[in-house]
């Protein structure tokens, strides 16, 4: 009989589970946005009540249920150390007291771990056997597969490629130190590059679309695509700093593929192509042709990430 | 009854190769010098010999040999891509014909990916699970023990760590990228930066140890040891991006511990104090926490490295 499982995606403003069978089908998905001033009592009886919603669906009990979540996440001890979405998260054990109230083990892994899994098992890296998955988004995180399975590390913090550093002088990291990848070419980054560009005065286009506020990477993206020269510059760079950083990460570890998922890929060629160059200019010998795979799972990335978790316990 | 491996070690002066035990004891070594202008076959056939004596000390028949070369493996099939130290090590199938000759398996790996498994089962990481090995010598290089299994990665490149970019505005490296960690902060990186000091006239004991030629990284250990507080600077320096360069991999593996050997050790606390501190500044949450251990494997790493991972299949 076919496995079914419970996936949880905890994300910054929505709470979504959904019940997923072993071949990625979403039977069924319950939505609720997140209060991010609650208790952690309240939090964890709010993610308890969605999750019992969906194992009701069905009359066949799932074997496991995992979450996936943003932030440092401790998935032994199953406690989110801390989550920056979710500040009730703080500490927090999720999974002992939700495993006592839907009577089925809980699994808990970082939201890009997760994501890194799904693309091994349903997604851009299937048939596979080591992959690194990199999320380009607001934040740059990632996730890693060896041999087919996750790979956590010692306390569950393997993946966090947003944190490599790439100039040692560079800008500072929210993380307190300076020039990790994330600083110099995550979605804030760009953003700050992109209010910095307005602000010279070399950019009219974006100027227009950002007018009244802070420019965003977003707005970088659409001055692009609307064909300013400084814009398509701007996001190259970006896209050439994310690619020496994966080629370094490559250079360590070697794997059969890397896949992409995120909001910064909504710059396209722009980001991908100096992306794709740099690696290859980087990665040492035949890993310069390491293929680079945008993700193929779309919104459900989230849940299905943290489905091939609960799958692969 | 106790297994016994033959293991080689294919330095750039010598060829060295031991019977060893399984607990790590040495029962007989050779050591003959390299011939930088040997033909492939001619090397081969030296490593032959070599290695036959080795294998007809005893009475007892070894289960593997393995060999640990410096430069670009491709452990799969038994090739060498390129060796740095031996020129006629270019597209070079080892392990068959030796096998052959042998009559026992014959693996290779790359040297720094040996020590890696070599420190992981008879030195500095003894009792750990997932360990980050680098190697601080002319280069920087290193391996990977993952589960207590050596980590090759796809083509057998795992473990590059002398290639990851710290400043994408950074000095050139051999590898024709810019600012790796080799290229900043290696043993020809760190002389490159003594003979500077020498130039600038702001290091007189360097300049005194050194005169008559070129600075090295080891007139810039001496210095420091004699009291020279531009070398010591230099030395720090030197410590803190490696320190910074461990720690982004660590954001990335986040391992049990990381061990270290090489000739920049050398340098004792004027590098190893930074190196850590630096390490500790960028690795996430507990991960701050790794230990760094320096390798107890002395002399014999390279062929207690190549011992394991005959140990090992």
């Amino acid at each position: 009989m076919a496995r079914i499982v419970i996936a949880g995606d905890f994300g910054g403003t929505n709470l979504r589970a959904a019940l997923v069978t072993e071949t990625g089908e979403i039977l069924v998905r319950h939505e609720v946005s997140t209060t991010p001033d609650a208790s952690p009592d309240g939090a964890l009886e709010g993610i308890g009540d969605l999750l019992m919603k969906v194992r009701d669906y069905g009359s066949e009990l799932p074997v496991a249920a995992s979450l996936a979540v943003a932030g440092l996440i401790d998935g032994e001890n199953g406690r989110v150390l801390a989550s920056p979405n979710i500040p009730a998260f703080r500490n927090l054990g999720l999974t002992l007291p939700l495993s006592e109230r839907l009577g089925i083990p809980v699994l808990i892994a970082n939201d890009a771990s997760a994501a890194a899994l799904g693309e091994f098992r349903f997604g851009a890296g299937q048939g596979t056997r080591h992959l690194l998955h990199a999320t380009l988004g607001t934040g740059i995180g990632g996730g890693i597969v060896i041999d087919g399975r996750l790979y956590k590390g010692t306390q569950g913090l393997a993946g966090e490629l947003g944190h490599i550093v790439l100039d040692t002088d560079g800008p500072p990291c929210g993380c307190g130190s300076r020039g990790c990848l994330e600083a110099m070419a995550g979605g804030i980054a760009l953003g700050r590059r992109a209010q910095r560009l307005v602000e010279s005065g070399g950019a009219p286009i974006l100027a227009e679309i950002a007018s009244g506020r802070s420019a965003t990477a977003g707005d970088l993206a659409e001055a692009a695509r609307r064909g300013e020269v400084a814009a398509i510059a701007e996001i190259r760079e970006g896209g050439h700093i994310i690619g020496i950083g994966l080629g370094s990460i490559i250079n360590v570890l070697n794997p059969d593929v890397v896949t992409l998922s995120g909001g910064l890929l909504g710059m396209g060629d722009f980001l991908l192509d100096p992306l794709r160059a740099g690696l290859a200019s980087l990665a040492f010998g035949p890993a310069a042709n390491t293929p680079v795979r945008i993700s193929t799972l779309g919104a459900d990335a989230g849940l299905l990430g943290a489905a091939a978790v609960a799958l692969a316990k």
